[in-house]
């Protein structure tokens, strides 16, 4: 960039900050950090300028602080001036005169913005997964903001419990709570908190599902609150449904999907009843929230029976299986069956197509794990589902301390959840704990000692001697019983979630909502996005 | 899918057809292919139903059957109903009463559609780049579609020589060419050879950058075409441009962004001079399209030096090396500077900025590597670019028997390179070739015979044996003439593609096309498009 194009960039701000005020807002934005062009300015590794704008922090700041003014004066000072900034790098560089780069940089600008909005860096860490980091997580990165300047800071960190929130004020951290991911799991969170309603915050799990939205270019979808990115096309309030509706549902299976949908139903003003085999509810999530970082992820369950314990037309009943004439005779209006999916022990053929099958006493799927039953080391996990539970299940094999090698189809471990900024850090897990691993390799045979796998694309084929092979790949829904009682003659039968078709907490906690939404119900799509008749 | 779920798809079907019947179109397709649901019912892998949908291929073929009925129906058979099919995996598959299931499937549905329109698979090996297959690369899957229907036949292959085309339909392959990536590349493809106008084809070259547009959810762009996606936005035609202009122009290089920037602004009426310093024009591409796989990658250049060379109000010059002063000398109302870039020995930091640098005998970045320089084996490329280059020199580096081991910051060999449909070809050449991949890691440091490498996310250090180390990672533009020139008071300075940032070639063409259109002239956005003023 010559003086002319740095000159060009400050008027485009300008012009940009004209238009944002014409449109309403009433703060604008000078983003200099999470590899935005003013950022490259702050950065030595990127500024290797030799003039006015290269060389001392003082120099490296000036574009960041003319961009500030140029944006004040661009509004006569109607519009307040926030800054936003990726801490973590400056932060690590050391400085002549103050602790590091970072406090020296924010010290020029102490009075410059009329807001610092600011946060560790701009990688998978920055926004990251419960799975690998705590709530409030940039704090050791800009705790040091409010002892340089006295303009208010606001930060973020997955904040979801009030009492962290209470705490980063009070303990001078940061003026303001910013929390994107808690807002979309619950757009309430702070009239909750106003009304002393903590228990009925829908806490964001950390699962970062709507990062992969992000990802995607769609609207977001949200793990906790299936009504994220529906409010215009399906007119969805997140909390409210019309109690439109009368008369009994029993839903059968007592998991993510169930509880939903039950929920849902309730608020209709259906009488609900619950039935769940097992002896305490939460289906896919009792086994899997219990496996490495994905604790949080119970919230989902957690959010749901707290609310249907305080409903006065909701009875839960657990250790209550159903056959479908039992399901018959309880005589319910409608009856929607929830009854999850079962992992397959379907391997991977050449084109990624289920094929095949191994079997045999070594040869286990996540379903079996969740049983109860446990391989014996050496273990390999065959994962091409690529999410995140064939690498959390390795990992709790490793941390049991199996011996562990994880051969995946695709090019990475856990490919997909690059979606959701876990990959990087599942890299890093495996390195921790030692587990092995194999990319772009299929499982093509085990015999109970010897593992033959093959190359995805070479067919290339290596053997590996383990004990055990743990197969994350296909599921088969669980919707046996729904067949059942269509045979039976049940008028109103509905598949929700997994057990209609297999698929991740969002794609099953989305479906039975609006199932929920439309038993006994006519489906509301907008005018303009409906389909002509 | 129950009985209730294939009624609900074919009437969805059957609304559709109303929908597009009424929306003007003649011709209604019906996808069996590529993955789409009724390709599921074809293929055994996949169809394991029990009822008449599954078993037999005469079950299998049956949705299919039942969807080009009902579309046929649904509008009367006013319009024409066309089935798109993927043949290769069927036809791998025995039949007991044909050569194939592919024979046997056809056979069923020989008088059912109006036109077949038909495929190898969905993978990337489908609509493969040139890098890797050759032009008509469908054939062997789909010559024997005229054996067993009489209806008409379109298929694909990125078909761009007429030769070609002809032959197909003269040999009873196909009665219609079909071609996506060649119209893109020159959208009046039909029209010139109807008008025996072959030269002034501007052939696809098969980069397949077109593919990563459809993979990024964006407006298409194309190395041949700098127009494909600008036809609104900016108004820009393919080959006309408005005759508006006077006055000289000399453009200093003679490679792509040169090359197309001169065509450009003699189009527009300029006297142009192109000063291109070497002895051969084509600039970067003529080392690349040498290595293995990039041959048609020079129809880039064929394309405009033979438009160029029909031009009255163009000189072209090659050994013409200038300096700022010789420039001002000649004395053009403009100068255009398309000097390129050059690669650059930094290496890739931990968080992913180059930093850093190897210098010695045994470094070498693909400029050296331009300029004649072989490195000695065993050899280390290591890419950080992660787009074709890193992983064509290891492939170039093997063939001339050196021993290569590919080291990348990415996951995966040519990482962005899975956007062309490049990078399972990519992984399948190394196999073949014996280059031994490593992946997640950058290079930490050389001395000349031991390369240190460090894992992108776990730190931890390894060493490799290795004589020579070629660095693929950043590059650098050489823009160091422009400045020259306006340090001399030179009014009308133009830098275009890489000179002005280094990019793809499809950049570096579609900045030099704006840059050309821009000279002396006011930049159109459509009002629908522009910014306030």
């Amino acid at each position: 960039m010559d003086a002319q194009d740095i000159r060009d960039l400050i008027q485009w701000h300008v012009t940009a900050a004209r238009r944002a005020e014409q449109a309403g807002f009433d703060i604008l934005y000078v983003y200099s950090g999470m590899g935005y062009l003013p950022y490259q300015f702050l950065l030595s590794d990127y500024n290797r300028r030799t003039d006015a704008y290269g060389g001392s922090v003082r120099n490296r700041v000036r574009l960041t602080e003319e961009l500030i003014d140029a944006v004040r004066n661009a509004t006569g000072g109607r519009c307040a001036v926030a800054l936003r900034m990726s801490m973590q790098e400056l932060r690590s560089r050391p400085s002549d005169v103050a602790e590091s780069e970072a406090h020296e940089l924010v010290g020029l600008l102490r009075d410059t913005p009329d807001l610092f909005d600011v946060k560790m860096d701009y990688s998978a860490f920055d926004c990251s997964p419960s799975r690998f980091s705590a709530e409030g997580s940039h704090e050791p990165v800009i705790d040091f903001m409010k002892s340089v300047t006295d303009k208010p800071v606001v930060g973020v960190g997955r904040f979801t419990s009030p009492d962290t929130m209470v705490s980063m004020i009070k303990r001078g951290v940061l003026d303001l709570i910013g929390g994107a991911r808690p807002s979309i799991a619950d757009p309430f969170l702070p009239q909750k908190i106003d009304e002393g309603r903590e228990a009925d915050i829908r806490e964001c799990i950390g699962c970062n599902l709507c990062i992969s939205s992000w990802h995607d270019g769609v609207w977001v979808r949200c793990t906790q609150n299936p009504t994220a990115g529906e409010e215009y096309r399906r007119g969805w309030h997140p909390e409210k449904v019309s109690k439109d509706a009368a008369g009994s549902v029993l839903v059968i299976g007592g998991g993510p999907a169930g509880l939903e949908a039950a929920l849902v139903l309730a608020r209709r003003g259906f009488s609900v009843t619950v039935a769940e085999a097992g002896h305490a509810f939460g289906g896919r999530l009792i086994w899997e929230s219990a496996l490495p970082g994905l604790r949080q992820w119970f919230r989902v369950i957690d959010y749901r029976l707290g609310q249907l314990r305080g409903m006065a037309n909701v009875t839960l009943y657990s250790e209550s299986p159903m056959t479908a004439a039992e399901a018959m005779e309880f005589g319910a209006d409608h009856i929607v069956v929830a009854t999850g999916a079962d992992w397959d022990a379907a391997l991977c053929g050449a084109n990624e197509i289920p094929v095949g099958r191994v079997n045999g006493p070594g040869v286990f799927t996540p379903t079996d794990l969740a049983a109860g039953r446990m391989p014996a080391g050496p273990v390999a996990v065959h994962d091409f589902d690529n999410y995140y539970l064939g690498s959390a299940v390795a990992e709790m094999l490793a941390d049991k301390g199996l011996a562990v090698t994880y051969v995946t189809t695709a090019g990475n471990a856990a490919a997909w959840a690059f979606m959701t900024n876990e990959q990087p850090q599942v890299h890093a897990s495996f390195a921790r704990r030692g587990v092995q691993v194999r990319t772009s390799e299929r499982v093509a045979g085990f015999d109970g000692g010897v593992l033959r796998v093959a190359h995805m694309l070479s067919g290339a084929e290596a053997e590996v001697q383990v004990a055990s092979l743990v197969i994350v790949g296909a599921r088969v829904a669980r919707s046996g019983l729904a067949e059942e009682l269509r045979a039976l003659g049940a008028a109103s039968v509905h598949l929700a979630g997994d057990a209609h078709a297999p698929g991740a907490l969002v794609h099953a906690i989305c479906h039975a909502h609006r199932v929920a939404r439309e038993v006994a119900a006519v489906p509301v799509l907008r005018r303009d996005f409906a389909v002509p008749g």
